[in-house]
């Protein structure tokens, strides 16, 4: 842990969600194969098509952090990206109600293994939340069906705001009536938690490997670069002494 | 049940929390009688001391609904309250570090016995979360306190509206992503459920006889009165067939 971090005096531990609690990307492409194609006929590549999707993620975010869109929540954007990618993937055959249905796949996301329990463990001397661009509803419902178990859902609709812009980590922060040197920042991408240091968050690294798929390795940082930097969040406990 | 209530219609279940899922009197007064007593030396009527704060509240809040107080959340209406309580008490006694604890009282009231164990097999089918005054950081540590198995949670520091202000249960509605009908209120006070059912919201009533003391009970309505009437959490459950 970085030398100047005290454990005791963090109160709450906010997550990003999408690659850092939950596996988007085996998710989407488990239930393409064992739903969409042998049940609705939707025979493509569901990697690819995962990928593609998930690339149209942050450029409509970018949308609506510059303007360009009002705000627009990310059930909505996903929505938007999911009929670009119909059309690019060839894919005529799904009704509207296929398509809304598709679409909350991003509601039903498999955590990695070790995150019910190792979330179970942060939760016992921390208030836990996720802190994700996804909206409330998205967050809530993920929670049911992966089994995560938060004390509080912090999603970005409640400020209005994708992150990385400050108004979410400082919304987030002034909600859970903290100061920023009390809240810890958890994710898998530097970017994330670059940008709540920025804020006097406190930032919590975990490492996972596989997000984008096998053979797709981001390097791990250093074990000083943030205030913990662990494997996996039974790692993450332990390094704090749970 | 109503006859025209159809369970399996509701998709998500809001929860009034002050007396219809914590005992906020029997808590504050345990409190006051196990630690203000006898080790910080406040040796005055603790029953009347709850009962005095919690009778400002209705007017605290009104000063916000109507406009007089800019948005204040109900941490802070508390201690506006507390700070009355002790000079009419005429506490004098206490530090302000003292004053923030036992304001704080809020966030550490026990559960009704039936609460963990109801609301864990409601939440089962339904969505569930506080819909209550309380802001979302004491009803964050008021379920971690009292084990209260909550999905999400509504404070209405989201709104920045108090109950019954239409904009306090239609933001919730809003924000989880539904219909007014796909939304129950349950609390154990009449008001709430008719402001809530005006604007499309389904309502279970559950029996808290015991909210105002002993001696204090009002009457339980009348079967069909709202859409479930229950005599706690655990008939709730059972008459929704869960």
């Amino acid at each position: 842990m970085a030398s100047d971090f005290d454990p005791m005096a963090v109160k709450a531990m906010v997550f990003d969600t999408f690659g850092t609690v939950v596996d988007w990307r085996g998710s989407i492409i488990a239930e393409g194969e064992t739903y969409w194609k042998p049940q609705r006929g939707v025979d493509i590549d569901w990697a690819a098509f995962a990928d593609a999707w998930r690339g149209k993620y942050g450029p409509s975010m970018n949308k609506v952090r510059t303007g360009e869109l009002p705000w627009t929540k990310l059930d909505d954007l996903h929505r938007m990206a999911l009929d670009e990618n119909l059309a690019e993937f060839n894919v005529i055959s799904l009704s509207e109600a296929d398509k809304q249905q598709l679409n909350l796949v991003w509601h039903r996301l498999n955590a990695w293994p070790d995150a019910p329990s190792g979330l179970a463990r942060l939760k016992s001397r921390y208030v836990i939340g996720p802190l994700s661009n996804g909206n409330l509803s998205l967050l809530t419902e993920m929670a049911k069906f992966a089994g995560l178990p938060w004390d509080c859902i912090l999603g970005c609709d409640l400020f209005q705001h994708y992150k990385p812009d400050p108004e979410s980590y400082l919304g987030a922060v002034a909600i859970l009536g903290l100061e920023p040197g009390q809240v810890m920042m958890t994710a898998a991408h530097t970017g994330d938690l670059e940008a709540a240091r920025k804020l006097g968050l406190r930032t919590a690294y975990v490492h996972r490997p596989l997000e984008s798929g096998p053979g797709r390795e981001r390097p791990r940082p250093a074990d000083g670069d943030f205030d913990v930097v662990a494997d996996d969040f039974r790692d993450m406990a332990a390094k704090l002494g749970l």
